[in-house]
């Protein structure tokens, strides 16, 4: 058995061995349409002066046992953890989860579609850095919230951020990297894309993009309800915090 | 007739608009066979300091009318002209150029193989940041080295960068991004790649490594003759500067 590419992993153990430096490795994002770009893998590694001020603000609060979803080298987790917060972390990514360990996280490989049933319960869901993206389409949101459901705490909350863009957005010249390739298909908007790092590569996922006025089409017939939306204008680009509730 | 994609360009203006802040963007260098690596694009805007040993000594000993061939933004020819020397840049980038002379250099759209007739004749030439592989093949640096003479004032000096690896490095973990992708092909050493930029991408072109012994061969039969190589392993990995002079 071969195990598949690791590229976020393969960058995140070159940045965390260089004792985090800039310019050391970069992750590359294509986009199925043409569009590139890439990102210094060091950004994984910084602190909450440079996060979105809407991931800042889900870490404030984020209560009692703590998951958090794509949790990489523990861009997040490792403050939550050395704030002295009760946090565990999960990515599919081996090289994520092996740094987030050295980084002073508890972390597993897993994926947001199947929690290990040994993983335990939550008080709070985290899915920071846009990664309110990973619900995916409606089908695949609803097996998501649904398994979510499976290890919440009564009163649990889901605290996620994403991009807030509207249809038209997708030609403005402002749009963040990535956002102005998106395409509408089935109603969603999304981007094709892989990751890639020397010569590793993901396989081709689509990234959702969910606008907070479709979360209560999400959430509608799951066990969870939005309870709050945040949005944050005050980045080049519009973002927000959506805060869902486990309904009692 | 439509022009070219100019990734080069579109990066080095984002780089310029923003007053050269690290993070704007990135240039993509994809090779042939997968491999995949991304530069911040602000690295063309850095000062000496930065720079490759083998560029600043280039730099130190270029005298009289001066022809940075390659020359992007200007980040050498920026220097050069600051420090007084009469430098002309060329690029085949048209937004390099247009940046270069924002950033005070005399600087022209043009190809090292194709030099405008006008451009007049020079005591130095310089190929900077490893530029000595655009010499290219055997057959191709003839050509480059005649046009080069026919711009050469008596005495003048054609002073190149490349980084020195023999065929066993490409298999050296430690070796330059891109360079472990290079190929023996009619006994040369080269990596078939393009660079992109967003939506814009370059043709797929060879980029030549010339190891520093390959020089006599590569100047036999031409006005050229190699005077010195200077090679330094202070790097991670070892460069030269080659100072090749004009026979009287």
């Amino acid at each position: 058995m071969t195990m598949p590419d690791d590229p976020f992993g393969d960058a995140y153990r070159c940045v965390h061995e260089s004792g985090a430096e800039p310019g050391v490795t970069h992750l590359v994002y294509e986009m199925d349409d043409g569009y590139i770009y890439a990102e210094d893998a060091v950004n994984y590694f910084h602190g909450p002066e440079t996060w979105l001020p809407v991931d800042r603000m889900a870490c404030e609060r984020a209560t009692g046992r703590i998951l958090d979803i794509g949790c990489g080298p523990g861009r997040h987790g490792s403050v939550l953890a050395r704030d002295g917060k009760d946090v565990v972390g999960i990515d599919t990514s081996r090289g994520g989860v092996e740094v987030a360990r050295l980084r002073g996280v508890e972390a597993h490989v897993a994926s947001v579609s199947e929690l290990p049933e040994d993983l335990g319960t939550f008080d709070t869901f985290l899915m920071l850095g846009a990664n309110l993206g990973l619900l995916g389409d409606q089908e695949n949101s609803r097996a998501v919230l649904e398994g979510l459901a499976r290890h919440a705490r009564p009163g649990a909350r889901l605290l996620g951020t994403n991009m807030a863009f509207a249809e038209e957005s997708r030609a403005d010249p402002r749009a963040p990297q990535g956002v102005h390739t998106a395409r509408a298909h089935s109603g969603e908007e999304f981007v094709r894309m892989r990751v890639r790092h020397r010569t590793a590569a993901t396989d081709w996922f689509d990234f959702l993009f969910c606008p907070p006025e479709r979360l209560e089409k999400v959430t509608h017939g799951t066990p969870w309800t939005v309870h709050a939306i945040h949005q944050d204008d005050s980045t080049a680009w519009p973002t927000y915090l959506a805060d869902l509730r486990l309904e009692s």
